[in-house]
C-alpha cells in the first residue's frame, strides 16, 4: 500500500491529473474482457495494457497488481447482484419461475452485466483466487441474504445454495464450454424447463 | 507423431525396455493429481516431472506435450461414464433421485473417480482445450447415449443436457469453489433434495 517505488504514485492520487479517471475506465474494460475471454491464468497485465492502449506500467500504478486488478474488475453492479438476490423474495409457489428468471436475465439478456460474472466463474474454478471471490458471493451474498428471507424453511441455506450452484451449472454448459443443445435454446425455453427444477427444491 | 528428435523413441514403442510402463503410469497419475489441484494452465510438464520422479525430458518423450498428456489424463474409467450415463435408464418416474445419486456417487464416494472428471471440468472452465473435452463429454456421451433411451419424452436431449448442466453446477460448488453450505452436507441430505429437482426436469 506505501509507495516504495519512489515514483509519488501514492502523493499522486490525492491531485489527479486530467484523464486519469478515463484512463483508469479503459484499463478496467480491457482487464473484465480478458478475464472474461482468457480466464485469470490466461491473462497477463501486458496484455490488458495492449488493449487498453497505455503502457504496462500505468496498470501497475493504478492497481498494483493482476490480483488487486482481478478484484477491481470483480466488484459485479450491485444492481446485477441485487437482481438475483431479490429473485428469491415474494410468493413462495412461484420461487421457482422467478430464480430462474432472474439467472438467465443476468447471462443471457445483457452482456455487459454478464461478462463480469463470466470471468469470476472461470477465474474460481481455474484457480484459488478466484475461488475465494465465488466462494464469497455464493455463501455470504446469495446464501445469507436470501436465507434470512426464507427463515420458515427447512434448510433455507442450502437449498438457495444448491439452486445457486445448479443454475450456475447452466451457465456453465450455455456460455462456457458451451454445450450445443443449451447454446441453441431460447431462453424462455429454459426458464420454462429449469423453473419446475428450482420450484421442487423449496417446495415438493 | 514421426521422430524428428533423432533419438529413436518412434521405434523404440516397439521394443520397450522394461520398466517403462511403470514410469509411464507415474506420470499419468502424478499428472492426474496436478491438473486436478492446479488446473491446465497452472501445470508444467516440469512439475509433473518431478512429482513422478523423472526426466521432463522422458514425459516428453511418452507423451509429446502438455496437451497430448492432458487429453491422456481425461481418459475417465469407462465404467464411471457408464454409471453416469446409465442413470438416465430405468422407470421414468423415480429418474431424479436415480441420476442425483449416480451424479453424487462418482464425485463424492470415490476420490480415484472423481478425481479426472474435476481435472476436466477445472480445465474446461479455464482454457479452451478443456472446453472441447468436456463439451464432447456431455453432448456425445450423455446427450446423445441418453436422449435415445429417452426417446419419447419430448426435448430429450435438452433436458438431460440441464440435468447434467446442474449437477455438474454442484460438483463445482461443493468440490471446487467449496461453498461451505455445500461442503458440509451429507451426501444422501443432498439426494434427497437434488432428486426431486431432476425428476421435475423429466415429469413435471
Amino acid at each position: 500500500m506505501s509507495d516504495t517505488s519512489g515514483t509519488g504514485v501514492t502523493t499522486r492520487r490525492q491531485g489527479r491529473r486530467p484523464g486519469t479517471n478515463t484512463s483508469r475506465q479503459l484499463v478496467l474494460d480491457a482487464a473484465r474482457t480478458r478475464f472474461s475471454s482468457d480466464g485469470y491464468s490466461g491473462t497477463t497485465i501486458r496484455k490488458i495494457a495492449g488493449d487498453a492502449g497505455v503502457d504496462p506500467s500505468l496498470v501497475m500504478q493504478f492497481f498494483g497488481s493482476k490480483e488487486k486488478l482481478f478484484a477491481s474488475v470483480m466488484s459485479i453492479d450491485p444492481s446485477v447482484l441485487e437482481t438475483m438476490t431479490q429473485s428469491f423474495d415474494g410468493p413462495l409457489e412461484s420461487i421457482g419461475e422467478r430464480v430462474a428468471r432472474a439467472f438467465v436475465k443476468v447471462w443471457d439478456t445483457d452482456r455487459t452485466e454478464s461478462e463480469p460474472f463470466l470471468a469470476m466463474l472461470r477465474a474460481a474454478i481455474s484457480n484459488e483466487h478466484g475461488e475465494a471471490q465465488l466462494r464469497e458471493f455464493i455463501q455470504a451474498r446469495l446464501i445469507h441474504a436470501t436465507g434470512a428471507r426464507l427463515g420458515n424453511q427447512p434448510d433455507a441455506a442450502l437449498r438457495v445454495g444448491l439452486a445457486s450452484s445448479m443454475l450456475i451449472g447452466i451457465v456453465v454448459g450455455r456460455r462456457i464450454v458451451k454445450v450445443p443443445a443449451l447454446v441453441q435454446e431460447d431462453p424462455e425455453t429454459l426458464i420454462a424447463l429449469v423453473g419446475p427444477a428450482i420450484q421442487a427444491l423449496f417446495t415438493r
